[in-house]
């Protein structure tokens, strides 16, 4: 085989479960979860998968395993249910796929990855165009006809996402109801949530084959407690994920984003880090760049106080077809965040869970971090 | 009330019904849906609502008129429902609300709009962001809890847009009969829809009050035939509308986009014009820079044949607190586009519908025009 194409399988995957805060309790069941994922994703890359189907893979291990904020192990809704955005992008075609607020369905990626693969096939008859996005029980039901699973409640809520669930309803209740005494007093409601208290957000994953190909993946089972139809950043264009091939010259570039949705939507963090990425020299300079200028800075989080992002950043370059200089990174500004990588010359995974030092303040400061990557 | 304040009231509105396929027989339609939507909105800003509100209620008329695709009479989904999609943008605080694939709601703006309210309310009970998208049923449910009026089918869907699916249902049976032949004969197959053939598209108004607030919005019933769930630009931030006050020394920047929904969601076009406004030195070289280059040649549409976009686009300045230099433009590549504007000194609306000249190819090149303003 390898006297064909030496390089079949070569290729590099980087994962996260998450910035937010990060128990030292259940340190080994996240970064468990990042290895799992990774070994899932570098046996789809290592059987000649392309980038955006092992990138797909990783996510799906991310989706069933019960430690993430991601398919079965969800957050819970106001209602008790639970609801996914998922969605990728494709570096060598600029395809997109999503899929927002869809229930019943652990594996929202996958839903995701069917909408791109309709897209690359070209419009549908009439000249109707494939959509990039659909959402709630049409996009259930969409999957559905496609083959895609659809779970029961009990596949999707585990144990610990009901005891979370029934926490923090107490929680509501007396918190409506302080705000409630402070209205009629006349104070001013301050009642909020620490860093500390804000569980997990997004996970993604960016792979690298050896091709060149790169593509970026996000899934989040959204925050505690949403309303019904919240979504998030993991289902939009520009927000959750980017993924642009290294062409004419131009490094490529890979990008998931993690923290607070609205936040990540309102600076279409992952579109903006990605620029930077391929305009400036360095990934570090970069990934500093975007998170000074266009987020903790950013005029559309004004009056935001604790501006909460992290981000898996990616950049390689081409040369003479050959994949260069592979650089990962990892940035947030939250109180932790749990990444892991590995490239086809690694015997095992590598995870890291990364914590904000202790002179830095959540939501105001940049933390950035990286690995060497030899492919 | 003068004496107190003598630019109470003044302003400027424009409208459009869709770059797309204009018929000549229903001109005189679109002329006055534009006519009586501006005429809304210029009441509200006469008694002193703001740029925001001003902008909803031009989009209310444009949802209440039956021959736009928006609201009532939209464009019937596969399954012969209404499923709207709306968001607008404020550009003092920067805040965007939308709704996507909302069953049952004549007015999804008004929704769009609560959810804008909420979110310049600050945070919720826990210290949970308020959403900024919300879709399909959940959206409409929490906007009935709200006081938004849930319509019947009788209320959405007219005789004209039941007799169009019926059209296009029979074409979309011929056209998957015909694929079926081609499939089994092995020819390609090409069965498309040419500009003519494609029906209108989303609405939107820029809106600009006395006091330099801009505020723009978009509304749409989506193409045809489209899937359950499918959400196109107009709830999306960044691709339907956008709105960025006149601040420090730079200008304030409205943008509505209309055309194929995937195609301004790829390009994040509404966002890209308004980046090319503020940093461009007149408004017509940043609206051609940014149709040639980021849509008629961007990347992100590079398999794309026909690129079908419009925009309606408004530029001020502001000196000494006094709103100057407005300017507005309206720019698309597809067979037509209706347009309408009015200024607070203006006795009536101005409308217009234009059409792409003979010698240039739909799908492939641009039109520009623009009208003179007067505060």
């Amino acid at each position: 085989m390898c006297e064909e194409n030496c390089d079949k399988g070569k290729g590099f995957i980087a994962v996260h479960v998450g910035a937010g805060y990060h128990s030292e309790e259940k340190k080994s069941n996240y970064k468990e979860a990042c290895k799992e994922a990774l070994l899932h994703g570098m046996k789809a890359l290592q059987e000649g998968k392309s980038a955006i189907d092992s990138v797909t893979a990783t996510i799906v291990a991310l989706e069933d395993n019960i430690w993430t904020n991601a398919g079965r192990g969800s957050n819970l809704t106001i209602q008790g249910t639970v609801e996914c955005d998922a969605g990728l992008m494709d570096g060598r075609s600029l395809g997109f796929g999503a899929v927002g607020a869809v229930p019943d369905i652990q594996n929202p990626v996958l839903v995701a990855r069917k909408l791109l693969s309709q897209q690359l096939e070209g419009n549908l008859s009439l000249g109707r165009i494939a959509p990039c996005l659909m959402v709630g029980a049409g996009a259930r039901d969409w999957g559905m006809d496609r083959g895609i699973h659809k779970s029961t409640p009990d596949e999707l809520i585990t144990e610990q996402s009901r005891a979370t669930y029934k926490r923090y309803m107490e929680r509501l209740e007396a918190s409506q109801a302080k705000r409630a005494r402070m209205t009629m007093s006349g104070n001013k409601d301050s009642i909020g949530a620490s860093c500390e208290e804000k569980s997990l957000d997004t996970v993604g994953a960016i792979c690298l084959d050896s091709h060149g190909n790169v593509a970026a993946a996000a899934s989040s089972g959204g925050i505690s407690l949403k309303q019904i139809g919240r979504v998030g950043q993991a289902a939009l264009y520009g927000c959750g994920c980017w993924a642009q091939n290294a062409d004419d010259g131009l490094p490529g570039v890979g990008v998931a984003t993690t923290g607070c949705g609205e936040q990540l939507v309102k600076t279409l963090f992952a579109r903006e880090l990605a620029t930077a990425v391929i305009s400036k020299e360095t990934i570090s300079d970069a990934t500093s760049h975007a998170f000074q200028n266009n987020f903790l800075g950013s005029p559309f989080l004004k009056d935001v106080q604790e501006k909460q992002g992290g981000a898996l950043i990616l950049k390689y370059c081409l040369s003479g077809g050959s994949v260069e200089d592979v650089e990962c990174i990892w940035a947030y500004t939250t109180d932790s965040m749990c990444v892991g990588y590995m490239s086809s010359r690694d015997s095992k995974p590598k995870t890291h869970l990364s914590r904000l030092p202790e002179h830095l303040q959540c939501g105001k400061s940049v933390v950035i971090e990286g690995a060497k990557v030899n492919l």
